[in-house]
This record gives structure tokens, sequence and C-alpha cells, in this order.
């Protein structure tokens, strides 16, 4: 089936007249160069031992090579991992976090959507020791594309218009994999509580992020700056700003601002992506850029669609 | 002006037929039993005395009644108080915080619309003294239609729609008054940070509420159930669950759900409210039926409108 | 299974607290004065004898009893009709149409929510004899909940949001009813070309209608007022006025303004109508209450709800 | 200021990182080879003199170089024409209808974003004068955006929410447009009836043309296909579609398809544009291309963004 015939949005672009949705089963997988798995969790880990085994490098945009402890993955995805030893070499790929390793990865589980604005909002304050990382709170707001392409009716229209929700407060996928990663730059155990909110929007997350400082002199909006100097995908606003999803609509940036209300001891954190693209897709590239030695924002270079 | 010609909506409906606009300068308005001030901060208190002179009550939507300290109103609204005296009999009108007081009131000062949902989410741990209160978190989310019916750049479609931000994070001027309310139940001082979120929908208010517990112990469905047992406008629902904004639609209730992710040390409060009804003019209604012996849930009975 | 542990907007409210699911199956559906089917088409006709036959009245809110034509009926439901003498004897369910057969039946076929919108704009021109009734063209927008609540990948926020389209413009199933509902108003043979599309809303319809005048001496504002004078659900608007649906959001009504755009040939009808209320459950309750000898208003009267 | 201070989503786009808003009265527009005028109606013509004696370019947004008849132009919008010697040289710039005539033109007016994709939609039918060409109907939707980025209450979120409207039915600034360039390829004088529409979405236009056929043995589809054959923006899809706006949101393309409900003698013709981009400022670059012998899609090329 042609590619375009599923979206029309594609028709008549030269550069995708040739596409054709192939069946994953039939296609010669081992010819490529890299594979990315946009698939159930589950899939990439099957295929994993004979891609790699002929030289095919992998990103995966499912859960499979994220969470490093396979007892943990078991615990929430509720099945067995397939091939412990490969996720043992994986490589979580949050390039800001983890750039050298994704180099020279062949396996890289590409990060959630949630996590990577949690993440790359907390990190600094993390990296820094400067807060009290047992008591941390993401308060996380969705667009309705974060769930996936799929009918489902607290998803249609009538039912997510109009209307704000949180969910999973119990437990969502996306907190072990949260922990575990900033878990990697902390001195003090992590533990957050993680709250996912359904906001009535096509894409975009808002992570707000709390913060108890343990140092009060720290020059927050420094810290961010200096962090992120040079990463091309990370963007430190102003002090005092306020980043909105649609100021990173089909781009690849986290837009980032910290305050800190009323000098008081707590940080705030706002950070904002594109669930599809730095949450996913975008990422993805960036990660397979690393992994190949081309310039990290190959492909990645169209600005925001705004309005 | 008939209002029906401003308001289509209400074109033909027999009950409103007579009802028309008067220029508040030439109304009668002494002779009213109550006037409700849906007016810029500063109009209400200007006539206040004359009003409450003539033995009519006040319901003030603003924020002249709000605020206890004439100081902080100053501060926050940047105008001297017109009648301090009035200001220190008015009451704040929480039904659920202040009924008896309201009954015996001659001007309620009627809540802001995400103090409502906060204080209401925040009142039983507050009152059972199980939480740290200086270092509570509010972070709130309100549609569109809180910012007031006016022109501006920023809460046009095609600003506001496909979009989340935060705003006002250094400080909002509801900010003082749930410090305020808190503080008048809670043993120790109270310390909020509050940061509120513009959200795409019409209406519709969600808190999400982050308090540290000082006791671990409590049963906090326990708690909030007994709390609101027998309000009329309080819905607590059962364990586990996720109040959406449209479940209040168009009513005047506040929905609450108590959380404790992870069994942690952390109590997640989810709390909605229409801002336009709980949050406003159905909250006025209830503090007038307060004032006039009236049931208090004459004419606030519609159910919730869905989807 | 209690109503509102489906729908939490309905907790707390007393009037509702008793009400539960039943399994229709196990239901004594003969001990009722009326049932209402809401059920996919088919069901009703299925059981209309036997309720019928213990003097229970029905009124179907699927496609069962709207067309008299049962091989129409069949070509576009694609089932065979299972009662064709109960559906002689039906009405349909159009108050403003059929009023008084409506008084007298014991089956109503309910309007489907586009044919309401689509025949009362047209009917005074109709009814009138001043178009040519060959070359009717309606041109109609729904709100998303027209297509049922319902898990449908079409219908999820992220594809039916920020988006326009037409659909079925080869034909539609409201197409027959429209047809055969005109026809009996008017002296010439009616043809429409019915062109339904989905908006990116949650409820209400607005119905553009085109008509070619045949006499352009007609008053066409004095010819819609006449007709619907006294109807309580309908309102013919002023002279150059512009319906919203959000205008009729929540409430039974139908409101119509007529247009004929620089004095030329064409009649410009625009009517709008809550598909939920008008286009379904309203009008539902309508039919109930000419059935019973009830005022017809009778459990209508609540305003629309705005914004 | 910095272009990136006003939006935030040109932050750190390295390409645009020396952009800075100027004061167009101080700026030197006679240096320049090309001059966008996206400025208010009127200001366009009274720079035009100045800048072509400088032999710069002009593509005007606004409706300055639309309307041949001065005297039109005059009465619409309110003001006489500055220059209309050079209103009579300018060329309108649909390319798919004046190509040649651009690529000469010094002075370009480019398209309302409703005429666009009404134009394109009637255009092969009118040019085969197979359709009653008095007789045209043009219902139209736009989104938001259509209106300009301004504050306006009927434009705010909660008033242009889940709401559906027509607006000035008795007359659009677009309408001498459409009839004008309809003329132009019209053996018989046309005559349009034109209603544009507001849906609650950012961006898109949604055209739903009608044309009484006058010869009924045509190929409506291969007319259409072989029409625009070769044409880089305008899509002609397969029989029986109904694209969608979406489909073509940040892109420059416009997508038709054609049908003949029930085989009867109207032909309906779906046409959707961006109305930001082939309805404004993407047909202002296709137009600039053209001016300048450049390749027509230069700067064109990304593909729409879905979802």
């Amino acid at each position: 089936m042609p590619v375009a015939d599923m979206f029309a949005s594609l028709r008549g672009i030269a550069r995708l007249a040739g596409l054709r949705y192939a069946d994953p089963a039939e296609a010669d997988l081992k010819g490529c160069n890299v594979v990315f798995f946009a698939t159930p969790h589950g899939v990439a880990m099957a295929q994993a031992r004979e891609l790699v085994g002929s030289n095919v490098k992998i990103v995966d945009l499912a859960a499979d090579f994220r969470l490093k402890d396979p007892a943990t993955f078991e615990r929430w995805y509720k099945m067995p991992h397939a091939c412990p030893e490969l996720l043992a070499e994986s490589v979580y790929g949050l390039p800001e976090m983890h750039r050298e390793a994704i180099k020279k990865a062949r396996i890289v589980g590409n990060p959630g959507c949630y996590p990577t604005a949690i993440e790359l909002g907390f990190l600094p304050l993390i990296e820094a020791g400067v807060v009290d990382a047992a008591h941390l709170i993401a308060d996380a707001k969705s667009g309705v594309s974060g769930a996936g392409r799929k009918a489902e009716l607290s998803l249609s229209f009538s039912e997510a218009s109009d209307n704000f929700k949180a969910y999973n407060v119990a437990g969502h996928r996306h907190h072990p994999e949260i922990v575990q990663e900033l878990n990697g730059f902390s001195k003090q155990p992590v533990r957050v509580v993680f709250t996912p909110h359904l906001t009535p929007m096509i894409r975009g997350i808002h992570a707000t992020l709390y913060a108890r400082l343990t140092k009060t002199d720290v020059d927050l909006q420094q810290l961010y700056e200096t962090r992120f100097a040079g990463e091309p995908f990370v963007d430190v606003m102003p002090s005092g700003s306020h980043p909105e999803t649609r100021s990173v609509r089909a781009s690849n940036v986290c837009r980032i601002a910290v305050h800190r209300p009323q000098d008081g001891d707590i940080a705030v954190v706002l950070a904002v992506v594109d669930n599809l693209v730095k949450g996913a897709a975008g990422q993805a590239i960036q990660n397979m850029n690393l992994l190949f030695g081309l310039p990290e924002t190959t492909g990645l270079a169209a600005p925001p669609v705004l309005p």
C-alpha cells in the first residue's frame, strides 16, 4: 500500500512517491543500515538479536530498551524480556544525557515523551545536587496524540475536547524510566511523584516540575544556561519566561524556563516538547544522526509551526 | 437593551422576556434585596456603604471583599480600599468554610475560581494538621473563560487553541486569597507555590494539589469523605478516581479525589470545578441562598452538561 | 450498574440516585408507558409488535420508523423491515410537521439530526411553493457527537480536531428521509443535494440551505415568522441574523435565519440545532409529551449553555 | 525588536538569528528586490509608485491590487484607490490562472484565502463552459486565523470554540474578487452566492462548491485532472474522495475532489487550502518565485503537518 494512500497529506511529494508500506514479516530488514521500531512493546526485542547480528542498528520507539532492569520491565509491561544481554548494552536515547554512549551504541532505546521533558527539566538540578531528590514532583500535561493513533472512546473528540483530567495517578509506565535516568545523575536516591494529565490539544507536553532546594544560593538561570549551552535542541528561555507548547509544535526543540516563586525554597521548572517530535520521532532521528556520525541536526531543521 | 439581544441563546425564554440591561448609574440599586457585583475590581466597594446602609445585601464577584488585610488588597490590586470597616465585617463566601458566618453577613466576598478548587482540595488536610503546610503545591489548570469575557490576543482561538502554557508563575492575584483562607484553618503558617496554567477548553478548572504528609497513618479517603459529608456541592469520589472537568460542566459541584501514589509521603488531591459556576456565578447564588435563608441548592439543581 | 458509575457527572443527583442500567433482555418493557429506543438500527422494530400489543408507546431514535417505504429502508440499512404494517401506521416525529398525527400515534420515528435542521429550514419555502424543489442544496455541518458515542479513529481528537471535511457526498442515510418529508409538503417532486461535513465541535448542526426562488416577490422573513409563529422550539431570528450553534447548545431550540443575498434569486436559510437535543433526545421528549397529552415543553425548559 | 522576541518559536534558529523588525517608515525599502505587504488595506498602494519607480517588485497580501475596477475597490474598502494606473498593470496572483502574466509583472495582488480555494475549485467547470455560471454557490468554511491576528471578542477561544456560524451572508469583501476572476474565464456572466462560515479550527479553508451542469455528459474527474496536470500545488484527488483541511496544513497545496451526487445535474466540488499558506504567505512566495524566474516550488517543499 502506498504511504500516500493512507496519508493524503503526502500525495504528490516527489521524494515520497515511491514509498509503500511493506509487511515487516516479509521485509528484508537485515539489508537496512538502521531499523526504527514504532511498534507495540515487545516487537523490537523479538527481532533485535538477528538484526544486531547482521550489523543493523536499532532505534526502538517502544519501551523494550528503556528500562535497564529486566524485572522492572516485566513488572510494568507484563512480559519477560527477550534479550537481557542486548538490553544491557543498549543505550537510553536522550542525547543530552548520553550523547557519547549513543554514538557507539548498536541499540538505542528512544525515551518516552513524558520522560524526555521531565528528565531534561530536572537534570541540571539533579546533577548539581541542589535539590531534595527524594521528593520531586512532576506534574505533566499531554496532548491527545501522546496516547498513540488508536480508536478509543476516551480519546474521541466528544470525550477529550473541552475537558481536562489526570490519569494513572497511582502509577504510569513512564515512572520507572524517569527514576532510572535521574538516578544515574544523582547522588541521593531519586523519588518522583509523577502525575500525567490529558489536555485537549493534538500535540505537546508541558511538564511543570517542583523540587525543594537544599541550597538556596544557587543561580538557577545560570545553572540551566550553562548545562544546556551548545545543545542544539534545548532552549533555556530568559528568566521569568513561560514556554508554550505551540512554540515547539512540529519541531525537535525542548524549551525550558526555571522559576523560584517568591524567592522561596521551591524551584519550579517549565519544560515543553512536541510529544511526536522531541518526544518520539524527532529524537529517534537525532539518535540516528549520532549513530552514524551525521550532523546531529540533519533532517531536524524545520522551524515550529505557528499558529 | 434586552438581554436576549446580546445573548441570542436567551431568545424566546418566557421568564427572561422582560429582562433588560440597565445603566447601573441610573438603576435603583437601593430598592433591591441583594446586589451581585460582576464588575471590575473597585466598583463594589465604592457603592457598598450606601447599599448596606439601605439594608441591601451584597455579593461581590470581584476581589473587593476577599482579602481581609487592606494592605494586601492594595498591593495586588493597586488601589486603596474604599471601606476597610465593611471589609472587616464582610465574609469570604466559600460556604463549605464559612457557612454560618455567611448566613449572618451583609457583604459576601465571592471567592476566585482557582481558590475555590484549591481551598476545598487542601481543606481537610490542613484542618486535620497532617501535612507540612509550609510547602504546599497547587498546580492548577484553567479553561479560557477564567480570564473573563474580553478581547485579548492571547485568548484568541488561534493563540489559545492547541496550546498549553503556565502564566504568572512569579505571582498571581489569587495567591494571597488562598494563603489567607488556608491559614484560617491551619495551626502552622501556610505557604503555597501556586502555578496557574491556561488550557484549551472553554470552562473548567482542574487543581492538582501536592502536600507532604507529616502523619502517614491517616486514612485520606475517610478524612475527605467525613469532612464533606452532607455538603450538597462537594463530591468526594471513590478511592482511585480521576475527576474530569467535564463532569462538573455547567454545574455548581466541586468533585474531589485524593491519592497517595506508591504509598509515599506525598498526598495528591485532584479537585475540579466549573470556573463559571462553583468558581463564580453558581457560588454567588449559593451564597445568596444562605443570606436569605433559602434552601442552599435553590436554582442550582441542573445536572452537568455532558458531553 | 448504577448510571452514575458510567457518568460521574450524575453522581449525587438525588432524583437519579436509584437509576441503574438494566439488561433490556430482562427488563419488563411491557410494564412501561413508553419505551425510547436509543439502540442500533433494527432493535426497535424487532420488539415493536409485542410492545404495541401491550399498549406501550414507542419512540425510536434510530431509523426503524422514519422511512415509510420498506424498500428504501432496506436499501439504506441493509436489512428487511420486521413489521411493515407498524411502519405504515407510525408517525415521523417532527412535531412542527406532524403534531396532530403524533398525538394519536402508537409509534413515533424520531427524526435524524441533520433532517431536523434541514426540513425545518426548507419547510416554509416548500409549503409556500416558491422555490424550485427539484434543485435544493443542503450544505450541513455537524459536531462530532453526531456520529454517536463510539471508538473510531476518524472521530478521535487527534484526527477530528483542527480539521474540517465533507463525507458521504455520494449518499448519506439521512438523504431519503429528507426527500420523503419535504415531498409530503411539496407539489413538485423534491430533489436535494445533501452534503454532510464534520466540524471540530462536540455538539451542534449548522445547515446552510440554498433554494432557487421561482417567485421573487415573496417576503421571506414574513413567510418564516408566520409559519413558525407559536412554535415553542423554533426561533426565527430577525432579518440579517446569523444563528450560532452555541446559541442552542444543550437546548431543544432550532434557530433559523433567512437571507436573500444581493436580492438575487437564491434564498439562503441558516438553521441550527443541538444534534443531541432537538436533533435527538430533546425531540424524543417533545414527542413523548405529545403522545401523552402533556404540555409540549415539559422537561425541555432549560436554557442553552453559553459559553 | 528581534523577531524571535515576539515569536519564541523562532528562538535559536540560526538562519533567523539576525532578523529584527524594522520600522517600515525608516526601512530602506527601495533597496529591496521585492517587498511583501502584509499590511492593512491601503498601505501598499500608498508606497507602490515609489517602489516600482525604483525597480522594486511588489507582492501585496492585502486587497489593494486585487480588484481591477477602482470603483469596486472603493465600494468595498471605503477608500479611493491611490494609483489606478498601477492597478491596471498589476496582476492577480493566482499562478494557476495567470502564471505567464505574473512572470512579467511588477506588482502582484495576492489573492484572498477564500477566493484561492473557490476560484481553483470552479475554474475547470467555468473554463469548459459546462455549468450555469449565473447560479454558482460557494459554501466556504474557514479556520479562525483567516480573520487575521487580532484581539476581537468573537474570535476569542471562549466564543469561537465549540461553535459554528455563518457570517457576512449579505456580502463579503472576497465576493467581487471571485466574480471578477471567474468572469475572466467565463463566456456567460458569473454570479455567485458566497456564504462564509467560521469553524473552530486554527487553519484551513474548506470550500464546498455547487454548480448546475448544462452538459451532463462531461467526465468531471477527467476535466479536473487534465486542467491541473503538472500544477505543482493543485492535487486532484481520486474520484469519490473527500479532502480534509488537515491534509494541507502548513503546506501550499490546494487539494480538490469533484463529485456528482446521484448522477444528478449538480456538480459538487470540494477544495481545501491552508488559508495562511496557499491562501496567503505561501502563494506570495510562489508568486515571488515566478517574478524572479526561480523554480516555482522554491521554499515551498515542506510537507503538510499531520496530525
